[in-house]
């Protein structure tokens, strides 16, 4: 076998048919790519980010920088957290990545041993599970509670603690993971519920991540919690980007912020600056670029603002759309830009959301996600950043599909 | 313990004073950065690149783009591999990485199990060893050997193969990684020695990964020979990227290229493919500036010859120079843009590289990195890439320090 075992595991089920999308398209069909969560695909990125990008290019900023990414991005990433959540960042709490994706590469790989053990909420954002896995992890599920409104349980999640706790498995627990706005349940946590939360990753000693990358895509009255504003006095780590916020998937720009001085915090604040060194650099006019985007607060606000608004009103209209289909039952989201309905299957001729989604794209060129890709099956995932008429086409298409495959 | 075991691998010793050197340069000590291999910061990336970066965002180019590199990138490297060295690639033959850094860990990642093994030769570029050990691989250690202008001993590579054989171990091992032209050495390998190399793997079954990164950087009249013009029909991997050829590290585009269409590399190609769609997208505007920057031959010749010839000039200044250090030998590189002398401490008051190291950055200001963060101890690497008064500036200083540590 040419291939590592720890291979197997690393799939992303939101690209899983990018290929035949690719084959179907040089066909001459015309495929709605709506798995992908790519703001700039329908708002163009912000002039003012654009401007800083191309100053950084005019100055020549295009060598190394380093590792843990440039002061001037830190400092702005610290304005940031100063002015939304009152927190107070050093340099050293912060440590620029490659998006996301590769914060929590790093993250798994210096947690995670072999059968050690993460907490994770289904549905969980698609590489979560393979990330952990990847390092021989163990992923022990807990559920976002569709019945009410995907928030978390929290009695659950205790319960489920206790029970590691009385099979002395709980020291092998290294960490638990929220995604507050959830991806791809579009839920905004409670502020109640999170923090119960901290409450018990405290109780428990347990190290908590939240995912913030969708902070500011918040709608429909609802009100964000950071983790930064509860978790006080106990170890965290928040990761968030530029990718949604600030309108520029592409410039693969995240960052990893452990805002806390106890020992826990320090060791790992330094362990991944080691990671970040492995791979000597993030793109270096992108960080010029965005410690312009992320400083510039009253710029930023300006584009967040109508960028949101733009993004309720697409978000709800594909909720309002896919309920008028009675195999389809969706939760309204309010935050992020993700529909996320439950499919009833026993109406269908379908055996499995994978089935459902690769049908729907080769029959009908709408490219979905599956929910089981989010460890949830029988949903499908549609990102509602696309505008009005593309939405209708595609859910009217959607429905359409559903009522012909309906038994 | 928070870290994992693999975590404690997780060390490039290329930047391990970075932070060191921030903080002598705060306190208003001028500090000489020798450390990283940077061409951008002396050679200003070429105007027709920076052009097409700009011209990326102009166009909006700010989202995801396929996870395995733009098509009109792949084109670009297609139409290089060709011109250089008459290959023929498609698309899927290519995986855009964020570097070579990333490409490596995905390699690893992808091929090794625990206690499965890679031969790499010493000295070997930083990461190497610490991205084969963080997935349980153990390094086999063959020798680039120094009194032989750091060429491979052919030999010593087939009596380390048959004893692994002997002892039962050869189906652990998961591929030869040989680095041309070699960083830190400047060894630009001769092609009667590559093709030697290329029947052992073939004679032993064994993929053969080539990182040839610097493979436009040679000179003093030596020949490169990229492993593709000798390899044929047995599986290979070639890395390769933008950063030092096409002078842009700060961009942190690389790429992955799987020529052959056997089993074995059809399996990782697709699997490398597997592993980029998890972080999604490399850089978008990047990747449309490289296929500017690589598919224009033109342009890209002008350039990379009169880089090239300076580096040639400034590489064998520093050689010179050092030479007239009796402490100090060193092979004269034909290729990259280090010199990597060999420290005679039997002659100084000093334990090691690392001791070496470390004072010359405290006392004099000047940042080199130890040869055992290469795996060849009793070493120093400079880079060479500074004009003529910093490295007379640069290397005086550790000719005096050499001086003032003598026995």
């Amino acid at each position: 076998m040419i291939l590592s075992d720890r291979s197997k595991y690393m799939h992303n089920s939101i690209e899983e048919a990018d290929k035949l999308a690719d084959k179907l398209e040089k066909s001459g069909k015309k495929i709605y790519r709506l798995n992908r969560g790519d703001p700039p695909k329908y708002f163009p990125t912000p002039k003012y980010i654009i401007k800083a990008y191309k100053t950084a290019l005019e100055k020549g900023i295009t060598s190394y920088t380093a590792a843990d990414g440039t002061e001037s991005l830190k400092k702005a990433i610290a304005k940031r957290y100063s002015s939304l959540y009152k927190l107070k960042l050093e340099n050293d709490d912060i440590i620029v990545t490659a998006g996301v994706s590769e914060a929590l590469l790093f993250l798994n790989s210096a947690l995670i041993n072999d059968s050690e053990m993460a907490i994770l909420f289904k549905p969980y954002f698609a590489i979560y599970s393979p990330l952990l896995k990847l390092n021989g992890g163990i992923p022990i599920f807990e559920d976002y509670d569709e019945s009410n409104n995907w928030n978390i349980n929290v009695d659950n999640l205790e319960k489920s603690l206790k029970k590691l706790k009385t099979n002395g498995k709980l020291r092998k627990v290294k960490y638990i993971l929220i995604t507050n706005p959830n991806n791809p349940t579009g839920t905004v946590l409670e502020k109640s519920i999170l923090r119960e939360v901290v409450d018990i990753a405290n109780e428990y000693g347990k190290l908590l991540i939240s995912d913030e990358i969708y902070d500011e895509i918040v709608y429909n009255g609802a009100k964000f919690t950071s983790i930064s504003q509860l978790a006080k006095g106990i170890p965290y780590v928040i990761l968030n980007g530029m990718s949604k916020d600030y309108d520029s998937t592409g410039f693969r720009i995240g960052f990893v912020i452990i805002p806390e001085k106890d020992k826990i915090s320090e060791i790992l604040k330094k362990k991944i600056c080691d990671y970040a060194q492995m791979r000597l650099s993030v793109n270096a006019p992108a960080q010029y670029a965005a410690a312009e985007a992320i400083g510039n607060l009253v710029q930023h606000k300006r584009a967040i603002s109508s960028m949101v608004k733009e993004i309720a009103k697409r978000a709800n209209y594909a909720t309002k759309l896919f309920n008028e289909n009675p195999i389809l039952e969706t939760v309204k989201p309010n935050g992020a830009f993700y529909v996320f309905p439950h499919v009833d299957l026993t109406k269908m001729k379908i055996k499995n959301d994978e089935e459902f989604v690769k049908l729907l794209l080769q029959k009908e060129g709408i490219q979905l996600t599956r929910g089981s890709g989010f460890g949830s099956p029988s949903h499908i995932r549609l990102v509602a950043l696309p505008p009005k008429e593309i939405l209708d086409y595609s859910i009217n298409k959607i429905n359409d599909f559903c009522k012909a495959y309906s038994k």
